[in-house]
């Protein structure tokens, strides 16, 4: 089996204000310390993928940083797509772009800015994955879940594949559940979350692209047109053909949850997606109060917060509860760490005050 | 009767860190918008005491600077003290002062850092405690208490005084109370808040500080030495003299409490000390939300807040209750509005840590 990596590093992480930002999204920010969340990725599979066999797909803003965070990719597998339209046309150009080196190829996608841990255990899935999507499965990660998070979709998991080693069936995609619908889903032990990571072959996806989402399919045929194009010419024909494109879904939505060949590796890895910071402080280490801080800070009688002071400046805090505050040189954030999901309203009324500077 | 003022102007406020300062204590700082503390306290004597006979006694590190902000007061009236050894030395320095303009004169001792309304009830009282004071008697101003307030010393209060309309005899006073103490207090309707605002003849607190506080009459009777002083040569004078006094205390504790000749008016006007954050958003105005919030400040679901964004940098702040933030350029503070006493707590520790710049 020849097995690609399609890396997709194209979010924005409003939940992360003001840590993260337009200019810096999640994936390209160090997870507070060290290498950056796409870093990790990248590094993660070097066992599996080769980095020749790497393709990075991401916001064309983002195409130098990228570039520069990883020099063992070749720059000509760092694509920039003109807009974001969804995962669903990120996977059709990654698909087109691996067609390019190998028509037969198997493909893992990835998402750039998910902390897994640890990596042999995420290794050996993928390798399960890898092994399950070349029987023409539409392969996707289940996390087994520990809570009964709302913030997630579900997948309601059905036999074990006799083809396929790990693998399950699957009976159908939830969408994001009401609370007492996510504590049923948890006790009856044969749901787990959708990652958003994937395995398939390109023959697979491809078919399915041409099958549920045409206007993607046509369009990243167009741009490839049989040879794979050298940097130049992809960055010059991208935007007419994303123009094209019509279906601005997710692949989720777009293939998955229409297709019946889909199969389901439940990870055995640990998994956080660092969707706010509630779930980057369960990401990172703790003290004994259960607090996590950064820079010059100070505090007293406070528990379970989260205290970033990245702006160079003396922090204080005096009995908080579970509280965030991020400190940055241009914008401060405090909210509770069961509202961290509402970082993304400061971001729309930024947006909406014209205060374009600061998202 | 001739009416002199001594505005108590050397305190630290390190209980409104990082608003307050060393280099900016409370009192010459703005209440968030308009004039300071310092101003408003002598701005409302204006139609009672002359700007000739008001006397500011403050640190010497603060004495530009009040000069500065009073400029009707002529600057031989501002004295630097050169370390501060609390009210009792102050007040003895002003009444030494006072004395070789008109050794029978009568002084208000006033704290620089206080919020009073309505002016026009606060210059009656005034006026009902100098004529209480021609009676050779030490007049405290009482606070009628609103909550059972655990943070202030309390006066018991005896008979009307048939010499003097509106003053009250003085049973006791009473140090800092318990929670249950105070709520007794409160309810029993003859307890009054030591606001530690004083009105007295010269002749009477001078033989009140003679028989309590030897040093501090014997230090500042040498420093006026039967003429009043130039600036410079009261600044030449006052480091030698200071090194002398051995009682370093508080007027209360050193004079009030032990003195027979005791009348308290209590006030017919609003007081708030500021001695808090959370006093301070009871002193100023607050939003349908009860939230106040000065500078770049966007708050979403958040009640009973106070936001100071005062380092120009945009403050999010998302479902937040009873909360204080402060942010300056160089320093922010996080913490509940009913823990606000414990800011000094954070003084204290940067103080430890060799924080200086942050004091």
């Amino acid at each position: 089996m020849n097995l690609f990596a399609v890396i997709l590093a194209g979010g924005s992480g409003t939940r992360l204000w003001p840590y993260s930002r337009q200019s810096r999204p999640k994936q390209l920010l160090p997870l507070l310390d060290g290498n950056s969340l796409l870093q990790e990725t990248v590094g993660r599979l070097a066992p599996l993928v080769p980095a020749e066999q790497v393709l990075v797909i991401g916001h064309v803003a983002h195409v130098d940083e990228i570039r520069r965070q990883l020099p063992q990719v070749p720059a000509g597998q760092v694509v920039g797509e003109p807009a974001p339209l969804g995962t669903a046309a990120a996977v059709g150009l990654g698909a087109a772009l691996v067609a390019a080196s190998d028509p037969g190829g198997v493909m893992l996608v990835l998402p750039a800015d998910h902390v897994i841990e640890p990596p042999d255990r995420f290794l050996a899935d993928a390798g399960r994955a890898a092994a399950a999507a070349a029987h023409d499965l539409l392969v996707t990660f289940g996390i087994v879940p520990h809570r009964p998070e709302t913030g997630y979709g579900y997948i309601e998991l059905g036999d074990q594949l006799d083809c396929c080693p790990g693998a399950r069936s699957v009976v159908r995609f939830h969408e994001k559940p009401d609370a007492r619908t996510a504590r049923r889903y948890v006790s009856a032990g044969s749901y787990v979350w959708n990652s958003g990571m994937f395995a398939w072959s390109v023959p697979t996806i491809r078919r399915a692209l041409e099958q549920h989402l045409p206007s993607i399919a046509s369009a990243v045929a167009g741009i490839v047109a049989g040879s794979h194009p050298d940097p130049a010419q992809l960055a010059a024909r991208l935007p007419a053909a994303y123009e094209t494109i019509t279906e601005r879904t997710t692949i989720d939505y777009g293939v998955m949850e229409k297709s019946a060949n889909v199969a389901c590796i439940p990870a055995t890895f640990r998994w956080n997606d660092v969707g706010s910071f509630a779930a980057l402080a369960e990401a990172v280490p703790h003290d004994a109060h259960g607090n996590t801080e950064r820079g010059q800070s100070l505090l007293l009688d406070c528990h379970d917060c989260l205290v970033l002071s990245l702006g160079g400046r003396q922090v204080a805090a005096v009995g908080l509860d579970g509280l965030v505050v991020v400190d940055t040189p241009d914008a401060l954030l405090v909210c509770p760490k069961d509202r961290a999901q509402e970082v993304r309203r400061v971001v729309d009324a930024l947006k909406a005050g014209g205060q374009e500077e600061l998202l």
